[in-house]
C-alpha cells in the first residue's frame, strides 16, 4: 500500500466516521507514528466575508487528535478522546488551511506505559494551522485522552 | 414581526452568510439585547458512536458571540469577531444540544462606550451546553471583539 492510497484511506475513513468532515471537505495529508496533517479548502468552510469560519479551523485542528491517536499509540482496545480545546484566531483564512502536530517518542512512550497501567492517560497536542501563504491563521492547545474502550 | 418569525429569519440568516451552519443544521432559539441562544440537533453532527462531533459542539457555542453581537449593541459599522475561544467537553451529547449566554446591562454598556471612543472593545462570553435531558456536555468560554469595520 502507498502512502498515497494511505492517505485516501485515512480521509475517506474519518469522513465516513464524522459526517461533517465531509462538508467540510476535510483531507488527511499527513499521518504516522507521532505525527499528523489535516487541510480543509475555503469553498464550502467560508463566512460571507470570503474567510474560513472559526468552526471549520477548530476541526481541522481538533482532528489531529484521533488521527495522531489511531496512527501512533501501540495499544489494543483504546479510543482517543478530546477533554478541551483552546483555539487563537490570528489572521483572517482565505486559502486552504493546513494544520499539523507532532508527539514526542519520549511522549509517546509515557502515554503508552501510563495507558495499559491505568487504563488511560493525557496529552496534549498544540497545532498550528496556516494558509496556503505559510501564514498562521490560528493555533490550538488540545487535551486529548486515550481511554480503554470496552 | 412576531419574536417567532423573528428567530426563522435570524436563523435563515445566519445559514446564509455561513453555509456550514446549513449542514449542521443550526437553529437560532433566542437572541436579544444581551442574550442568545442556539441549538444542533445528532443527525448530521453526529459521530461513529452517535455522540455530537466536538466541532459541532464548539460552533453552537461560538455562533453565540455574533447572534449575541447583532443583535445587543447599538454601534453602527461595528461587526463582533471570535479572536479565541476554550471548550470543555464534559459529557458525550446524544440529543439535540442547545448552547445559552448572556451579557449584563453594565458590561453591554461599558463595550458600547470603549468601542465608541477606541473603535473596538472586547468582551467574555461563557456558555453552557445542555442536551434535552439538561445535562451540561460542553462549556464554552470565547473572547470576542467588536471592531470598526470601515
Amino acid at each position: 500500500m502507498t502512502e498515497e492510497l494511505n492517505l485516501e484511506q485515512l480521509t475517506a475513513g474519518v469522513r465516513a466516521m464524522i459526517p461533517i468532515f465531509d462538508a467540510m471537505q476535510l483531507t488527511v495529508v499527513d499521518a504516522g507514528r507521532g505525527r499528523a496533517a489535516a487541510s480543509i479548502p475555503p469553498a464550502p468552510n467560508v463566512n460571507h466575508f470570503g474567510a474560513i469560519y472559526a468552526g471549520s479551523l477548530f476541526t481541522v485542528g481538533e482532528v489531529l487528535g484521533g488521527i495522531l491517536g489511531f496512527n501512533t499509540f501501540d495499544l489494543d482496545g483504546f479510543i482517543p478522546i478530546v477533554k478541551s480545546l483552546e483555539i487563537k484566531f490570528l489572521n483572517p483564512a482565505t486559502s486552504t488551511v493546513t494544520a499539523r502536530t507532532s508527539l514526542s517518542a519520549a511522549e509517546i512512550a509515557r502515554i503508552e506505559s501510563e495507558a495499559r497501567e491505568l487504563g488511560r492517560s493525557e496529552f496534549v497536542l498544540t497545532a498550528e494551522l496556516t494558509d496556503e501563504a505559510g501564514v498562521v491563521v490560528a493555533a490550538t492547545e488540545g487535551v486529548y485522552q486515550v481511554r480503554k474502550f470496552v
